[in-house]
């Protein structure tokens, strides 16, 4: 089965009154942009094939602190758009505009 | 068509440095947490059904500020247990724990 480009949401909790724990969210900020956008403060939508995922999963799980930070994966597979809704500000850029396929 | 119970993962984007911002977080979370659980410090699952949906949306937009929070829902279906992955602490209570149906 061909699992194709999907849209994972990556939601980061962290305690950022810690200059560890502000640094620890630059880094997840800064690989997880590579695939998708920043839509809250650690709030990612990106949008991942299966290698990429797995890849950018190992990455984070090295950058966290696990004692006492929260990382969790929401699957929102291929056909997104209709997934999601939005009150108040935007922020970030639009998926489709960092999307190579 | 019958829409039934979904899960809606609401995650909210608020600047708790300050006291009017915590205010809010915390009213946001007493509506949430009414539906579900708090599973990160602004991330929320919650399983409501079309009314509840509708409900919860318009309470939330009355408690936020749309001029600086940012709302956002994920609409991840009925089978969502398959689409949710965790790294690091766990917190909240079990989302089926607090459905009644």
């Amino acid at each position: 089965m061909r699992w194709g480009f999907v849209l994972v949401l990556i939601t980061y909790d962290v305690n950022t009154e810690t200059s560890d724990g502000k640094a620890r969210l630059r880094k997840v900020a800064k690989q997880c942009v590579n695939y998708g956008r920043r839509v809250q403060n650690s709030v990612f939508e990106c949008i991942l094939d299966n290698a990429q995922c797995l890849m950018l999963k190992a990455t984070l799980e090295d950058i966290i602190d696990k004692e006492v930070d929260s990382l969790r994966f929401y699957y929102l597979g291929n056909q997104y758009k209709t997934k999601i809704e939005s009150i108040g500000v935007e922020r970030g850029i639009k998926v489709d505009e960092t999307l190579i396929l």
